[in-house]
């Protein structure tokens, strides 16, 4: 099984590598990077450009059972479906249709707030709005997701129970983990909601796929997840403009 | 695990436990059906008795570690939300969840056209109604499906082929099968179909409980699905008015 | 005109009797309860049980003219527009139908928090969620509804008081009494908030029941609210299940 | 009781009286049209202006104890909500309401294609678009509304049933007459469907009128149907343009 | 260009004939009232009539390339479409299309609470209320928009700014001035608010006149904005009844 | 101002130059084309990719006072938002929102029956699908576009006629043409439609960044559209793997 992290953070794919694998019963878990594109998707820019380096770099590989692509909220699942002769499952909906089986509301926590606009975007387009009590920002940016401080204190944690708390409060009966990287956190903030059951798309989206596979279903091929037509493209060779890869130089 | 026919028609039952345990990968099926109830439940007034039928099989169960709901589009999956400390996975919202993971629309097939509005009911408070293309009946009763006639003819499969080409005409990439009796038709009706993907929930259903229990997620107990307060219930023992059990008399 | 209270409740029935038959204009009410279930239905459970016990109610009656549902935001009404060959108007569908009518948007105020969900489910089945401003819970219990201590204090109505406040804060001009047991609390509510209608289900269910009986317009039995085909089904004289009736022991 | 019709053809007024008088139980009924207008609202332009003369024609009066609003799909109610002290029913509202408690959708037959557009927006703002089956054109003028040919054939009703049948096969299990003028028209297109519920907003405006006034309900002067504030109005006398009152010369 | 204010007040006229002008490139602009209604429409009764008297204003005219509409949530623009054989531009459509461009989710801040419904209706009619973060009222009247104190404190302006902020914080990223004598307003708003952007929807609805008229787009004719039907219209010469012109009195 | 094209094929960007640049009135118009990409992107998988090509190619300019992308239900909108300081304009936004102008109910024809799923997910995000009447493939794919026969022919418009009358069948008012290479088809299908309106995006997208421009409107950088945080990005030098440009290889 194919899981793929959006970003190029190794860190991060070493993280969605262990959390993967230790869902996984049936298969064996590769986990892979895109060969380009920023550290971290917190954002529309930094989303499509991942959704090209993500479709890119599974067309890289040769073999795999199924698909998992690891960023909440990012774009391009449709493309690796076309793309891809297995099952792909994204982390959004992995999350978000599993929260639906465990209460009647769900709420998002995720990372920065510029990331919100476009989870509510893929929610809405997985049509699950209508179930949803918000998607709150927790102010952890992706790279420091989970890291606690030397005295032991978890900023992180802290400030993703304060954020589940005020989802609660607005109707939320369960919680999903908004970030790949947040894997590993939801046992620990379950426990600090007192038993609130806290959903992270990684695991989860590794063992639905797992029964994709067991059920022999796969991507639909008769309707817009075809492939597309072969035609004539253009390559390129062209590192990325400076006004992308260094925004605030 | 415990998978709850809706119905009292033990073949429907046998039928039921066989798709269910062919899908287990760690779990042993138990396959229940109430003490009470119609033959089949095929429109409202059937679905909310047999929900309640449902409901009290389940209570009189001790030791399960997750169960399956096999009545597609029928009442009472929060209930049993309620009662049991267990995951609950009914077969309708398990079908048409992955549905979503294949397709960008999905059209069901179900029995008679009394079943329709309940369908449509079920879906619109999953919430997932605007994947929809459409829910069509076949015309083959629950008694019926799958039964092949002496000449090896098969009207069921004629009929849901039919429905489902209408299906796709509007739109559908998938199909759902939209009763907990047409177990093991997904192979051939997505044979029928040029390889269109047929979900079939119970199958699907029992998978999806075992993520659940792999996750170490259960129902939230903190909303709507929490234990009812304890309270003065009054007893029955009487039988079932003849107005229900006999309509046609 | 046969009016339902949709738990055991005797004294509850009692009240409702009086609210329907205080509304009635054509029809004499007689007013019944279930033979068997939950003292108050508070959420999904019970309210699941309820509507079976319902439906089996309504079903040994031989002779009515209209049928009303006393529960608000109970499951059930659509089985007992399959049972019955006359007019079925359900609490919850008078109060917020009516609702309508009378301003912009409406806010329901309720009993537990247990049953915020099903209320908000039932309105959006009705179709207009979309002119809710919100439903919310007083923390009164369905037993306590409308009792004064004897003090003369009314902590209830000041309940209700206090949350009906907040939904006109939030956009309601019209405020629902979401609970068949506060029938008698509309007048001294809208009092206390100024004049605001508040709006009983009870006695307008009763009310659009007789409109429908005059003009001689009764529940289609050309979709899904048809009988039922005559089937086989299992009697049944078990009593109710331990852990149903006393889920706190 | 004010019945209001919205145009000005007397005979229209006068059908309307009758229809409105025989669903009356306690009220006596008084029929009006307004001063000037058009013979037919058949459409935004015609609607608007209607809206305004049956608010002025509202305003002339000094005594009644509830306003019915006899136009189909027409603007305005909302207007003479602010006007009046008393219940205000308009009749899209009593039919399409009353049309939820006896079916699961419904359908509109109207008279002209001109008319769909504005009763789909004001059905969309009555909130329950979700519960419509279609609104279906007859392409009977409102002038012709229920006039039998001499020789005994009655081509509008023939059309209102070949619509009404397309609504049906679209999922419309009760029919609601989209226009004022079809009063009395309701029973024969019963008859002629099958027993198919067809609903006459006219009687049941006029009956839910009465089921407020028993009810002590009016409408919320609390919020966007409180009265407008005091300020300067610019007087007029001049005669419609020429533009609106002739638009085919 | 016909720009037709919505209400009496020849002030406003002159404010919006300013903006309007201001705004347009290709066009000449002619600002004009309607001959009778209020000086201000602040609700559904005012905007009704306000509806007639501009489709009757514009119907006074000869020649005009094309008409905005300037009242911002005010009814009529599907009138003045059938009336009109060149485009029509309401301020609200300007608006809330243009903010649709600019940002993710809008914010309106308007004048009175009494105006709030019937924008928001606008706003579900034009399609967009998924795109809003809400519609807040400032309580500034329209005849006192704008108007800065002796003192040159502001407190309209103050007034617009507290309830954008919270607008903000509801989600919105860009504010739409919720009322044709807010016209001149943008600017310092946005100052205010760190450069937000603020729309005004007079100047934007010339610019997009303007931008069909370069098109060679003109409303649709095959529709319900085709011309009504010729037919038999009452005219009219009587006042205003004192009920509307007087409502304090 | 800069128009963008969004696929590789010089001969659309030459078409979408002159039509942009007839639309334009005080801009001049620089047409491009990504560095790389497909010919056409006519599905998710091409979409994505060219969505990166176009958000780089935009980088790659340096002064522009506006941004048109050209590419009807693509994705990249909101990237090329966060990245420009300009107003942006998309094809599809402009030519939806100026349908609503100008009819009650639009519908699309566009190419290849692969793009409709995308468009659908683009409406329904700009948040107009309820004003959607449908969206409708000719089979025209994207290089074909426009071309005539050399006897004169034009199976294309022919095409368009005839799925442009199917959405008129059901219900729309007017017609938006779904692909950038369209441009300059608008005048010659109205024509053949009788007069109904045929809206261009690129053309009135061009005029629509025009207003912004003139009413010193901008993107707002106060919400999602804000640019990225700075941070490490992995350059990329490889070409396109194979799969990705020789799918039918």
């Amino acid at each position: 099984m194919l899981v793929v992290n959006c970003n190029t953070d190794a860190q991060v794919t070493a993280g969605i590598a262990r959390t993967a694998q230790a869902a996984a019963r049936t298969c064996v878990v590769r986990a892979v990077q895109p060969t380009w594109g920023p550290t971290s998707a917190e954002g529309y820019l930094e989303s499509y450009l991942s959704a090209a380096a993500v479709i890119e770099r599974v067309a890289q590989e040769r073999s795999y059972d199924a698909v998992v692509l690891a960023g909440f909220g990012e774009h391009g699942r449709e493309g690796v479906r076309q793309l891809a002769n297995v099952p792909v499952v994204d982390i959004t909906e992995a999350a978000v249709l599993t929260a639906c089986l465990l209460g009647h509301r769900f709420g998002v926590v995720t990372t920065l707030a510029s990331t919100l606009a476009g989870i509510a975007d893929t929610i809405e387009l997985i049509g699950l709005s209508g179930r949803s009590a918000g998607v709150r920002a927790s102010g952890i940016p992706v790279s420091h997701a989970g890291v606690a401080t030397s005295d032991g204190a978890d900023p992180g944690l802290d400030a993703l129970e304060r954020e589940s708390r005020l989802l609660l409060d607005a109707g939320a009966d369960v919680i999903v983990l908004g970030c790949a990287a947040f894997g590993g956190l939801d046992a620990r903030l379950s426990e600090r909601l007192g038993g609130i059951p806290v959903v992270d798309g990684v695991g989860q989206a590794v063992r639905l796929a797992e029964t994709l596979l067991a059920a022999g279903l796969t991507t639909s091929k008769h309707g817009p997840y075809a492939p597309p037509r072969a035609k004539v493209w253009t390559e390129r060779t062209l590192p990325l403009p400076a006004k992308i890869s260094r925004p605030g130089s």
